[in-house]
């Protein structure tokens, strides 16, 4: 069966067609304005032949409430030309096709749960260090979402500012974890991008301090039997540069 | 039908029999050895007639897993004695019925959903501020337990040892939340039992600055559609005394 699947990404949209990992048709596509972006998303599945439904991943904030009039929408988002877009709507209505529509965490944790680190598992926690810090996961084998969706990566914790005096970058909350342990952090505090710092550098030591603290503040909450970490900051080997 | 409840606690088992909170025969039992006081709890339920089945809300750490060999047991909790006491198991044997077992925080939480302040929702969070701190709730309807539970009193939140220099008395963790903010975390900071501080003692904003904290790290986790507050220290009303 061959399905559609949409990572939708502030900077790409990654759209793939197949029927698992091994058997993909991967196109990306640069995150623009929601028209031109949608026609060109619409243009490769077209063009790639029927599929028979479309699961998308979106960042958001979004609405991935079925049961709600905004359903499929991004909402508030910071990126002002997405705000308000129907971004599942739009492809359902160029493809004819149902279209599933979650968070990009909940559906790397579905990925997971499918296809990798999360098989068997039915309580499990899948977090992502990159541009931002999101996680996403299941409780009782069902992805979690509550009255929106979980924004883990805004969490408040300790912040010593002895030892760091960084005021932490998110926009919202300055030294939540996003605004002090995602990629933009670590460039902004040691003026060089993650992947440039060397292994002994301090930045990792401090990094791996502050993502313990937050999970430590997940596992106490959720109680996971796995927890698995994706993201950019993420795929630097040990002893290596990203 | 007639149902037994038991809240097991600390320092003193709660024993019910009914068929909803308008309808209760209640005991209260000192906790003092498993021997003792489950014999007691047991006489209570014998002597007050036959019930279908009996419904438990422990003190833990617990296995609340009903799979597991160890379901129904009390496990490395501090209170010694009570290590390794299979609760569950004793009031099967003894009074030939089944038993549900589950943490106190997610009985509270079962609690609320079917007769309080939860009825209808899908996805809520119950904590409880008191000698300790903790929380239970669900998730798409079903109840949290994850690889055990949650533990979440000990999240780990800032603390801004200028403001509040108490050093937090979690024998685990120092200044986690639970460290910071629970009844016996105020009577040590402020050498003066919660009850007995008055409307105005900074005491209250420091508190409410801890529980809001931690409250905004289990809203971007948990993504709750409500958060429920009970507990003794939560007993306060405004402008009173506790």
């Amino acid at each position: 069966m061959r399905l559609g699947g949409i990572e939708a990404g502030g900077s790409k949209f990654v759209c793939a067609i197949g029927s698992g990992p091994d058997d993909l048709a991967i196109c990306e596509i640069p995150t623009t304005t929601p028209e031109a972006t949608i026609q060109r998303v619409v243009t490769f599945f077209k063009a790639g032949g029927p599929v028979k439904a479309i699961g998308i991943g979106s960042f958001g904030p979004i609405d991935p409430n079925p049961k709600s009039p905004t359903f499929g929408y991004i909402t508030s988002t910071p990126k002002l030309a997405w705000r308000n877009v129907d971004l599942a709507g739009a492809m359902r209505g160029a493809l004819g096709v149902e279209v599933a529509f979650d968070t990009d965490v909940n559906a790397a944790a579905l990925g997971e749960f499918r296809w990798g680190a999360a098989q068997g598992l039915e309580d499990f926690l899948y977090l992502t260090v990159g541009t931002g810090i999101g996680g996403g996961g299941m409780s009782n084998g069902e992805l979690m979402h509550g009255r929106t969706h979980p924004e883990m990566g805004h969490i408040r914790i300790p912040h010593d500012l002895v030892r760091d005096p960084f005021a932490g970058c998110c926009p919202y909350h300055g030294d939540c974890l996003e605004g002090l342990a995602s990629a933009p952090a670590i460039e902004s505090r040691w003026g060089q991008a993650a992947g440039n710092l060397p292994a002994g550098h301090p930045a990792w030591d401090l990094e791996a301090h502050y993502l313990a603290l937050g999970l430590c503040n997940w596992v106490f909450t959720l109680s996971p039997q796995r927890v698995i970490l994706g993201g950019g900051v993420m795929r630097r080997r040990r002893g290596h540069a990203a």
